[in-house]
């Protein structure tokens, strides 16, 4: 291909906005435009590069037997209805009504699509497990769209559904997706850090991040310096720095020798800041915030653990989800759409509410109003805690069960107690791990110190279990003729992400250091003058290039040198041929080659330049691959 | 791969809706699913000869320098408003607001988006011509979604744009165009039929479309069968029946023989049949409807042509279209939005409308109303009449220069005129070509018998002009450094109406016949039970072939050989290779070769039958792409 006719519009100057270094570089070697806030266009040589990350996907994708499919990108909204996500996707999915009133949505993902197109196929278990995928758009209208094509709002996803019969079936698939992932990222040139979180269901971890370091991530990682663990902060343990109690007789027996629980004057102490203080040890000394349980209240959006026996949830309204069972267990699933929890911790650390959604399985969990505060604990904010609070559950998190001595509110404005201790003075309705790890902390594996990075998610496998197959009545006959219900998983890998984060990781103050499985081209040819001699020999190295199937880009523009070779290094091409008259003035007649990720260039004789560098571009194409 | 593996759900019932063959073929063999009215999903199957069409046009496109880009598919509605057609596009084009209240759109066609792009690259006249395309989807709100994708809401065009300097240029860009549009038909084992349309502007031919025949097209072309005429019924022509006068004098000098017009009562007299019953020759004779000149009051939407000289339309109001000018005069395009015409024809002849609107470079022609005909005309509907008309603009069709002796109405109710004559009695405002030709007209290049077909169009070329790259402000600096505006190509092929148009082209009663080129797989081999020397066999057959590149489907299924024969012939895999213990046991061990398209098959060596059938295979797909 010839630069002149490859519409490479490069670029001295970026917008302000593009502040990242692959939003930059994309803009300056021209392989996107902006078409709107979070829609890029991309060039010609954006697109070639993209087609092969995209090519690397389904070639990993077909080699462990996922089967393309494309459904549209324009579904019909009513099986968002069955699933009960039309309701629960928010602003973030784009509707749209036709001209005959019904309802569509640009597809943000397709769990929905994909079921309904197998449910109507599947009969027997001979035909499970079954996988497909789509390479396809998705819209999300992200509320701050930026990063360039990191964070856009239209965007192309690879998303494959399994459909398997049972918990092993689904960790095969998931773990066959696993290694598929990694190969994909290895052969991209991306370092991935891969992101277990422990879902606590049957079968282990259900869910695996992909995550590549950024300093602009959406997610902060939790990592170990000592060992290979690594968390989203999300759902991130940690070792514990504090001995807890398993059991509620146990607790009772560590508080033998704790004074009674008692009132102490807290005259508009509040915090657990001015509580530190003002509160003393029997020493006189000021106590630290780890002597205090902190206790929260929290409003929480359509909880589906079940709170029939909870505390104060007798009369709480509960309402069916769907009108399909989402089990397969069958007993119908149901959610509350308000309810109220308290949630103590200890007072040095910080409560993870997506660790608490999860364990209430909701969608959406809040602190409360000062005004339902006052009404729960009958007193203002500030003065809440777990002793003689029955008017709402309360969940503990794991450090409080350690505690046999500590200072809460008291239910009553400027009143705390003091000597309370767990198990003997208040036991709490749940207990479990919710709070949050910070660098510091002690890694639950091996002890060692965990630090935090930013990290933005590549891809995601995840195991779904029966929520579509369930609410969308996807059915098949077992072994033995009775009508059971598929688990499933999903996996996902942003397209254009993935492109942008393999030149957040390879590039310098030039521009882009592709990696050659996902360079536009793998040799850019560089005549320093295209004409007489030069051109010749130009045009026949691109030829024999060519013809033995290496991607060229030659440099056939009017341009000086210094031009040529700035666009060469700003587009990133890994191997740059110039062919000048002094080299081909040499006996034998020789061209300069020069690595794009390398200072020193050398000279290969023309005549065998073309194998030479075959033979380099395949050995480095094998060395990802491999 | 493994039949067992691919996920071909075929059936022997299609939905009742499936009345052509593509459709009812897609549904049987499992290459498509319906998600809702007029939105399918491709299958695996599906998506292998969609990808193949897919691959095709791409491969000519690059052939050509037409450069692939990607824009979104959502794109934002402000430069839909820039070129005006926010509002031209009506309800065809899905329209969303998303969280902001910002206006998107589903892309029906490109030329907003990619003029956009190249708007902001464009510097240099050097750049010229540019040709962009991509493959992508689009969304058009069909009233009537019908036969399967051949109509569908949601489908895959690759939609190419071209700029040019000038006219000669933007020309060499057109046909060569047309050239690959010939060859990836061909290629695809499609029979189109282009049908060119004279624009009649500089330039000769400015339009092209590729038709297929079809029962349940969209399209009425007019063919002649004596040579290679070939119109789209809106726009075509033919041999004129009669003496055109091309001048108001000639047109006079053939009258001299005609008697004065005179009034005629013709009480309740209105139609064309009724006159013909009514009115006599002077020999008593009844007169035909060719002897009468048919008068038909139009109002006309968004008129762009220059009205300033037309009868009755001095103070007609006219509005700028556009903020920026269309045109590269740069003397600013107006349109009247609302005008009204008399036109006259032939009474033996249809008037077309699209042939009106053309030739006015109005949106949409309608007849008026009866209180329009009333207030213009001051007569009833039924006794319009050139003579004598002046409150508004006559428009002869060029059937009407040939008649100095007709009736017409004569603006009063229940009379006409007759003896009128063309030139001596009325002159129009224009004339042209206006009639709609029929089955059984003369063809306008040889005079042999023009015969009508339906056709769908596969693929459309278009030379555009300035309509965009004037509105959107598209510009470039030419070899004097003067600003100016480049004139645009629009190309377009639907891919899925090309996949569905194969199978229509190319089945049987029992199922598919692909011709190799878009066939999802070139071989099946069928062994009759997949198990012990069978099973061996054709292991090492599949092996085989997929090494040298063939793609093998092997039907590993445990079903009865007559299942596996259908679905082979339904699904259509141009060659089916059985392996039985019969052809095994002989020798030398055979297998049995049959082609899709034959009746007959016959034995090969076992030994030879990969080389023999990649040969094959080969030399029918370079018979294809040759």
């Amino acid at each position: 291909m010839k630069y002149s006719n490859a519409f490479i519009p490069t670029l001295r100057e970026v917008p302000a906005d593009a502040v990242i270094a692959s939003h930059r570089l994309m803009f300056r070697a021209g392989l996107i435009r902006k078409l709107a806030n979070g829609l890029f266009a991309y060039l010609p040589l954006g697109l070639r590069s993209f087609r092969k990350v995209e090519r690397i996907v389904r070639e990993e994708m077909d080699a462990i037997g996922a089967l393309e499919i494309k459904p549209t990108v324009v579904l019909p909204g009513e099986i968002w209805k069955e699933s009960g996500r039309w309701d629960s996707m928010g602003d973030g999915m784009l509707r749209a009504k036709n001209r005959l009133d019904h309802d569509f949505v640009v597809s943000p993902t397709a769990e929905e699509a994909f079921t309904a197109i197998v449910r109507d196929e599947l009969s027997s278990y001979r035909q499970l497990p079954l996988v497909l995928y789509q390479i396809n758009t998705k819209f999300r209208d992200e509320i701050r769209p930026r990063y360039g094509v990191m964070r856009g709002r239209e965007f192309m996803m690879k998303d494959a559904y399994s459909w398997n019969c049972d918990e092993q079936s689904l960790d095969e698939t998931y773990q066959a997706m696993g290694r598929a992932y990694r190969r994909i990222f290895k052969r991209c040139g991306l370092s991935v850090i891969p992101v277990k979180a422990d879902s606590g269901a049957m079968g282990g971890s259900g869910s695996e991040e992909f995550m590549v370091e950024s300093d602009i991530g959406d997610n902060t990682l939790i990592l170990c310096k000592a060992c290979d663990y690594a968390a989203n902060v999300e759902k991130a343990g940690c070792a514990t720095d504090f001995t807890p109690q398993d059991s509620l007789e146990a607790a009772k027996a560590a508080a033998t020798d704790t004074p009674a629980y008692e009132k102490i004057d807290t005259p508009n102490v509040k915090t657990i800041e001015e509580l530190c203080g003002f509160v003393k040890n029997t020493d006189g000394s000021p106590m630290g915030p780890g002597q205090f349980i902190k206790t929260l209240i929290y409003r929480v959006i359509n909880v589906e653990l079940d709170l029939s026996a909870a505390p104060g949830c007798k009369n709480l309204e509960r309402k069916k989800i769907n009108a399909q069972d989402t089990s397969p267990s069958k007993s119908g699933a149901s959610i509350y759409p308000e309810a109220f929890f308290a949630v103590a911790i200890r007072g040095d650390l910080d409560l993870n509410e997506i660790k608490l959604a999860a364990m209430l399985k909701a969608s959406e969990v809040g602190l409360a109003s000062d005004a339902d505060v006052v009404r729960l604990t009958g007193a203002p904010v500030g003065f809440a805690g777990p002793v003689g609070l029955d008017s709402l559950p309360v969940i503990a998190d794991l450090t409080v069960t350690g505690m046999n001595d500590a200072v809460t509110g008291a239910l009553a404005k400027d009143l705390h107690y003091r000597h309370v201790a767990y198990g003997r003075d208040f036991s709490p309705w749940m207990v479990g791990d919710l709070r949050t790890v910070k660098a510091g902390d002690a890694c639950a594996l091996c002890g060692g110190e965990l630090y935090e990075k930013k990290g933005n998610e590549l891809g995601h496998i995840f195991k779904l279990g029966y929520k579509y197959t369930g609410s969308m009545n996807a059915n098949y006959l077992d072994e033995n003729g009775k009508s059971q219900t598929p688990t499933m998983g999903s996996y996902g890998i942003g397209i254009d992400r993935a492109l942008a984060s393999v030149i957040e990781e390879h590039n310098d103050e030039a521009g882009i250091v592709w990696p050659v499985s996902v360079a536009p081209y793998h040799i850019v040819v560089v005549p320093i003058k295209y004409d007489g001699a030069a051109k010749a020999a130009a045009d026949r190295l691109c030829e024999e290039l060519e013809n033995s199937g290496i991607e060229v880009l030659l440099d056939d523009r009017n341009e000086r040198p210094g031009v040529k070779f700035n666009d060469a290094d700003l587009i990133g091409i890994p191997w740059r041929v110039l062919v000048g008259d002094k080299g081909l003035a040499q006996s034998p007649p020789a061209v300069e080659v020069k690595r794009r990720n390398q200072k020193e260039n050398r000279m290969v004789e023309l005549d065998v330049a073309a194998k030479e560098l075959e033979r380099e571009v395949r050995e480095e194409l094998a060395l990802l691959n491999g």
